[in-house]
């Protein structure tokens, strides 16, 4: 069974950390006497505690990033704080923008009581609380429809740790490593180069495997810091319980960001089957979950199995058309090669609700699997993306 | 000089091919007194003529591309007929597709007097024409806006040959080496090897660098036959002439494609320059030409340079950011690294027009470039596949 999860839990559900949201006038207000929107996160541990990041992998990287995974290498992997600004990206600002987070992080490094080294990005302190999670999962929010944070607690070693975190989406998601911000605590024990290799097994299955729109940002970045309070120590020979407390709230984040995708009403699963290999399978499941055709079918209720079809067939996976099969939920469309048209209507009714799964097996008698989360595409997403200014 | 563009012409301007467009049924018609929409072409050559094609890489391959691939093969590089229906495309039909894509071949040999090999897809004859190109380029139409059709004439060894075409879109369209239907013609006299090496050098900087949607369809394919008509004779060694007669047509059909893309308003070139080697430059050009967020910023007019940025950084591609560039049309809004924003209001005046180039140079100093068209991204797009049934 995999670990409960508490919704209304996230960063500072872990012993040993400190949030806040506040308000410092980056997003443009509103008019009074509604008030200004949270726009800045502040997550402070009580004392230096393992850290281990992963960044975007797109070269357009932006100036956060670049301080950030300076501070985290010349820190050796501890960290006291990170701070988050919504309402500006920081990208593509040259010097002036590199000055800018060296400064955020030398204010946050004097508030809290660090070094700048030990701050993960930076800005101004204020209203920090063992119970802030709330508040800087919302300061985080850019066009993300509702707040993403949760939190798990898992009884191990005799003792009991949890693992919080928090999440931001919503366009701009196809993270290919990490998706745009996520942050993750845990009060375990663990070394960093522990606490490194578990965040990149966990986010590969999580973060990793969802897309919006197919285009990985600039500033795509997943932090995780454990403080080592609830005194449960993770080794690298035992981490099976650690990876499944990561895996349930990396995973949950993951798909909150897909559901609140921009202009997204459905969140569906693509699951790929019977592939030739793993890079087959998960270059399937990228290119279905990405298709265009097969996004805008999905939100107009139309159970298009060819779109299915198509979308693998020109993936570059192996792919055996006379043997492939498409279900739709538990309806199967295609079934080795041959159409069941007859089911239309009832794969129709399968993608009223809010959650969909399309299975797409590949037909090479291949054992391998893949699932990615994505949404469905709608005119909103245009509106959204057209009528954006910079 | 590149040669004249008559957009009146089509593939009966060469001299040795009769063309017809009929409505037979398979589109549905609308409310009478409105005439039947046309819905099959039929291209005849008046005596075997050298042929080459290229079909799509969809490993999801449609009847009809089956079929065609097995007799040009069989009939050792000579077709006398290309039949076409649009309303439907026989895709995923297994062997019933198979059998009646094979049934149209014979019917077609029947009425021309060839054999079934010689027939390159298949259906019922009527009404052939030396001016039916036309008519022709109409009833290959699916949900493309307008006809593409278009000749030319090349003065060459002391006489003359012309070229023409025709082609559909408007969805599915990321051809990857041809796009979804082209037909082209000469009477030029080429040897089917030579015909084939000419079609795929062209093919690449005209059907392959056009992209709607990112989807390669099962559908794909180019075709062209020679008649030799005009006398003139074109061999491995001599065949500029008629390579810059290929490339006017292709390319003028492969553009007008884009234009008609689903939903498109705009045409947009993108050119990428600075790369280290030409597939680094290919790469981040179909890159920005399929980034979504691109398309809706050019479509709601936002000169959106961080997007052109995002796309060309997550491409794969060599890039550095310190010495990128970007221009809209003739406006740079980022040079080397650094943005000038106050041209924006400047840049998003050229996005106003219905034909706008984005030049992106990737900072390498590599002397690589390539160019690709693409449209912009409407809601539109989404109404259309969101609302459509198979």
């Amino acid at each position: 069974m995999p670990p409960g999860l508490d919704l209304d839990g996230g960063v500072t559900s872990p012993r040993g950390f400190r949030a806040a949201g506040v308000a410092c006038g980056i997003k443009r207000a509103p008019a009074p006497p509604a008030p200004a929107p949270l726009d800045l996160a502040l997550l402070v541990a009580d004392a230096p505690a393992s850290a281990a990041a992963i960044f975007t992998t797109n070269k357009a990287i932006a100036a956060p990033i670049t301080v950030s995974r300076d501070h985290l290498t010349r820190a050796g992997g501890q960290a006291r704080a990170i701070v988050v600004n919504s309402g500006c990206a920081n990208a593509c600002t040259g010097e002036a923008g590199l000055y800018v987070a060296g400064e955020m992080a030398a204010i946050t490094a004097r508030a809290t009581g660090c070094t700048p080294e030990q701050v993960l990005v930076a800005a101004a302190a204020a209203a920090l609380a063992p119970d802030g999670g709330s508040a800087a999962a919302r300061a985080i929010m850019t066009t993300d429809p509702f707040a993403k944070a949760c939190a798990t607690e898992i009884s191990a070693g005799g003792g009991a740790f949890r693992v919080g975190g928090m999440a931001k989406g919503s366009g701009m998601i196809e993270p290919r490593m990490a998706t745009m911000l996520a942050f993750l605590t845990t009060d375990a024990q663990v070394a960093p180069d522990v606490l490194a290799r578990a965040l990149r097994r966990v986010a590969d299955e999580s973060f990793n495997a969802i897309t919006v729109d197919g285009e990985c940002s600039t500033n795509d970045c997943v932090f995780l810091l454990a403080s080592g309070q609830s005194g449960v120590r993770v080794t690298r020979d035992d981490d099976t319980a650690f990876l499944d407390g990561l895996r349930v709230v990396a995973g949950h984040l993951a798909r909150e960001i897909v559901r609140g995708g921009e202009g997204a009403t459905k969140l569906v699963t693509v699951r790929v089957t019977g592939a030739q290999s793993a890079p087959d399978a998960w270059l399937a499941a990228r290119t279905i979950a990405n298709s265009p055709l097969v996004k805008t079918a999905i939100h107009g209720g139309d159970p298009n199995w060819g779109r299915l079809v198509a979308a693998a067939g020109r993936s570059g996976a192996a792919f055996v058309l006379e043997r492939a099969s498409v279900a739709i939920g538990a309806v199967p469309l295609f079934v080795a090669g041959t159409p069941h048209d007859d089911r239309a209507d009832q794969a129709a009714r399968v993608l009223d609700a809010p959650a969909v799964t399309v299975t797409v097996d590949l037909g090479t008698g291949g054992a391998h699997d893949a699932t990615m989360w994505t949404c469905d595409f709608s005119a909103e997403y245009v509106r959204i993306n057209a009528e954006y200014r910079t």
